[in-house]
């Protein structure tokens, strides 16, 4: 790959967020940033441990501050460049931004190497919940139903 | 179930939030509420079109809170009472916060039927990447696997 490449620019722009989280014990070694017209809008990096926030992961932050920036709650149009594989989490969350392209550098396997469950997370997800490590148990669905058919009746929702 | 359960008890409690999330067009149709030692220790409900945030699932925002509550970034011992069977962007958050068990009411398919991609997202992270509708792409890989090297070898670092 070309040393001038945009994709290059940003994906340091990333990798230089995943040092510095980690260099000021904010969190793990994880950066991103989010792209939109060749311009960087928005940038996160991991600072769970820092924050008390299993969710502060880079790509959420950087999801998160796309969204203040813009004043949307999609992001079509923007690419995520983030310094490892995103999580399912991460992943989930860039589904729904309606995010349009991922570049990535570690994979989720060079993130199970140095100790986090990328890995054993996307394996759970995608076990028939019987067969997953955390259990779930089913209640009340007849009430929480009566929920959502007043949902699917109001007017003015809001779809997203 | 018993009318007394407390997991019926627990359970309605995030049905209401799911409603007053509908009713006040604050989000989606969806609640949570996280329970340690038989108290609510936090909740949440959906607010992504009114907060501009695709993350503000009740999950993730209850998540947050009770880290908050509690001071850690763990939540071993809690339960977690979500109306709707966990998104994956929600399940793997649940993972990363080491919650113990997951009641829920409504299921992924009730969400897909009133509108929301829940099942789409699940369907899609199990795919491998290069057969899933949202393009991947690698860049400087070398580079980011230095900073995971870093990690390695920085002795006062804290997993999660």
């Amino acid at each position: 790959m070309n040393g001038k490449s945009p994709h290059v620019s940003f994906m340091r722009q990333a990798i230089q967020l995943s040092r510095e989280s980690l260099r000021t014990n904010a969190g793990g070694p994880f950066g991103a940033v989010i792209v939109k017209n060749g311009d960087v809008i928005a940038h996160g990096s991991n600072c769970v441990t820092s924050t008390n926030d299993p969710t502060a992961h880079a790509e959420i932050i950087a999801i998160r501050a796309a969204c203040q920036a813009l004043g949307t709650f999609h992001l079509q149009g923007c690419a995520i460049y983030a310094s490892c594989e995103p999580c399912p989490m991460c992943l989930a969350a860039i589904y729904w931004a309606r995010i349009e392209k991922i570049y990535y550098a570690n994979t989720r396997r060079d993130a199970s190497h140095i100790g986090f469950d990328d890995g054993v997370f996307y394996e759970e997800l995608t076990k028939p919940r019987s067969q997953r490590t955390l259990p779930m148990e089913q209640v009340l669905r007849d009430e929480a139903l009566s929920v959502f058919q007043e949902w699917q009746n109001k007017e003015d929702r809001v779809p997203y």
